[in-house]
């Protein structure tokens, strides 16, 4: 499914000239994943993983790039990009920008476990505390601005109560200003299948190309929704204790957070709920997206309009 | 054998708070290798090794530091050095020296086999070709200076046959001027103890203290008196065949380096019976350096110069 634009095996020998990581020995592409073409290297010194990117503009990937090398250099397991013998990560392959990264251990799960919960809370605090330390900036292009853009032309497409419960809920956003929270690097996509366990360790955090700065409290809402939750949108608290006493532990809340966390595990809600609405009805044409099921989202965000207090923050 | 400065759990903890790594899940020395202390260190992040300089400078340390993130930067399996939340490498523990490095996976072999000699010679290679970009130089400390010093320390201790040996190979030696040879960056002690292997793979380099510019060729001469030879320091042409290829297939020999082969493979030999003969003869005071015995290198070099031809460079 993921492999828009082919690689032949004699491409990707010339392209590895241009490395100091051996000869090729294995291709092979990877079918996961909508946005990229991804693949398999394996080289007589290690294995890597190709993506050519299909839609990210060129000029925005050192942002990520950097950032994804910045947290590989202060111990997180996220794919570090492999330079060139010439020390750069941004190349050219079939026409595309392409970058190799270091492949890493593990697989994703569909159903975690609460000591998997609480491993996750300590890495997305890492994530934070060594993205303090990064360079770059980049604004949240699933900001405010982008939520009243999406809004305005999802709403014809939506019966009563979704444009009700949709309008009531912009209107309850608009009061919270994330300028108002601890800001920093996010990953701000942090699902499942973008978190690879190696046994009990997280082996990899991959797919950052929803990066940027925003509020700390936004991806541990995205992060909670997804991995504490159930199909219906409740909560369970067992996973979502485990999940912020571990996050708190080594990036403790603050008190301007505590009062803002029912809104924000909302507005999480409401940007994937908006994202899928956006895909379902206006699919991009000539893209192979995988079009998600709105519904799932405005579950979750039901559920948490629905009982402001089943999670507290720590 | 190998911890000379031993670290708490509480001093580790302190010390993982400068981190972004999480919090300390176990904490052990490492029973191996003759210069620093070493521990491995398990966060609810990942895993670790910790490592306190006991003998090398302070001042010398980012020269190490820098090496090892550049070739990791490039896609070696190379231990990593981790980054402090302020972005440093090097830090003080227990009033020495201290790093974090990524812990690779794998184990040494003893007796390497024909396939294993092949990854090497690829391995070596790449290091070479991405230790080309690296900007810092370091002049080898046990370059011709260091030779006819430590000559002259361990003559006086040795039999008549030993001290003909000895300085006929200096007189050899002081013949062939490594300048004139391809230079770069060197990993110059790279034994089967330094590389672990993960199944095929090669998991690790490791112990990058005796890193250095100076002839290529050094590298190689050291790498295959280690891996391809017996004990009688007869080589096994096999393992000696498949790892010259392998390397002259990423870094073409010169024809310089063709002709000064059976001279670097002497130099080599020599670099080790010396430096084991120094420890022999003068142990240093209050380190617990275990004594290696000299009459291996004596055999080895004995070997190069009764069989020049035993080898050749493709």
């Amino acid at each position: 499914m993921s492999v828009f634009t082919p690689v032949t095996p004699e491409q990707m020998r010339e392209w590895l000239v241009g490395y100091a990581v051996g000869r090729l020995t294995e291709l092979r592409g990877i079918e996961a994943g909508v946005q990229n073409s991804n693949f398999f290297v394996t080289t007589t010194l290690g294995r890597y993983v190709l993506t050519l990117f299909e839609s990210v503009p060129r000029a925005e990937l050192p942002y990520y790039l950097h950032l994804m090398a910045h947290l590989a250099r202060h111990g997180l397991p996220v794919p570090a990009p492999i330079a060139t013998r010439d020390n750069d990560y941004l190349g050219t392959l079939a026409g595309r920008p392409a970058v190799m990264v270091a492949r890493l251990a593990g697989r994703s799960v569909e159903t975690p476990t609460v000591a998997q919960c609480e491993r996750l809370g300590a890495m997305l605090a890492g994530l934070h505390l060594a993205g303090m330390s990064y360079g770059r900036r980049q604004e949240n292009p699933r900001g405010p601005a982008w939520r009243e853009t999406t809004a305005a032309t999802v709403l014809p497409h939506l019966d009563a109560d979704d444009r009700a419960l949709l309008e009531a809920e912009l209107h309850v956003q608009r009061a919270l200003d994330a300028v108002d929270l601890p800001q920093g690097t996010i990953h701000a996509d942090l699902f499942r299948d973008n978190v690879l366990w190696d046994g009990e360790h997280v082996g990899g955090v991959i797919d950052f190309y929803f990066a940027c700065t925003d509020a700390l409290l936004l991806d541990v809402a995205v992060t909670l929704n997804d991995w504490c939750g159930g199909p219906d949108g409740a909560l369970d608290p067992q996973r979502a204790n485990a999940f912020l006493l571990a996050y708190h532990a080594d990036r403790p809340f603050t008190r301007a957070e505590r009062e803002a966390w029912p809104t924000m595990l909302r507005r999480a809600a409401l940007r994937f709920w908006l994202s899928r609405l956006e895909d379902f009805h206006r699919p991009r044409e000539g893209e192979m997206v995988l079009v998600k099921n709105p519904a799932e989202f405005r579950a979750i965000l039901r559920a948490r309009i629905a009982r402001p207090d089943a999670t507290q923050l720590p």
